[in-house]
């Protein structure tokens, strides 16, 4: 998909209308049109980046500072008591818009929301082998 | 809970073990040990914040830089082509040790994970209300 034909560069550009609850230099934030719950908000950065491994860092914390502050404005504004603040990078992972956004979703007790948690256990040699690959795998790219 | 009770504290002084990816002066990355797929790893700053509320937008900053090389790193090494970036902020949304943290779930086809998805609509009229209410909240929370 290229910048011209992505929905969201068209919302940060005012070409698609969306309800805008904040705005910066780097980034919009909007109620999503499809709310998991009252108050579910997207942050984007203006700029097109297609998921968490292509943001650049200073574009990451320009989201991310007005992001906490969403974070703090919903739980105050509305019943929420908890809020899940995601990030889907890739389709297999739910992206469907692929252009960065982070949602917000606010979350209150009974809701039915949330992650799916099975959480498994690794043979102690498996978890060892990826430990190591991983290690390598960041100081290469930290290097 | 106080900084001397909490387990993610006490894993970022080496007082708990962990299987450890990635370090630096900031933050601390380990495997989950309750991992929800091959290679659930959380991010967490090695300073006690509860949650998004009250991470100060630097160690934030300085939290996603890494976290954002784990996840191309996690993508490169398992087999994964989606990874879900998550942060839970309070009980009702899921959060189990009150401990900024971020989970990195790596995510494959028919993996059965993901986030409960039941997307809903807005009356016209509840949705301005919360735009409104939301903007200033926003606005006052920047002044």
């Amino acid at each position: 998909m290229t910048d011209q034909d992505c929905v969201f560069c068209k919302i940060a550009r005012g070409q698609v209308p969306a309800r805008r609850i904040y705005e910066d230099d780097v980034c919009v934030a909007f109620l999503d049109i499809g709310p998991l719950a009252e108050g579910h908000t997207l942050v984007i950065p203006r700029q097109h980046f297609r998921d968490i491994r292509d943001i650049p860092p200073d574009v990451l914390a320009a989201v991310m500072t007005p992001t906490s502050m969403i974070a703090s404005a919903l739980m105050r504004t509305t019943d929420a008591t908890g809020i899940n603040v995601l990030q889907n990078t890739g389709l297999t992972a739910g992206q469907a818009v692929f252009h960065y956004h982070v949602h917000l979703i606010p979350r209150v007790e009974g809701d039915g929301l949330g992650f799916i948690w099975n959480a498994g256990k690794y043979e102690d040699d498996r978890a060892d082998e990826l430990q190591a690959q991983l290690v390598e795998a960041l100081a290469a790219a930290k290097a």
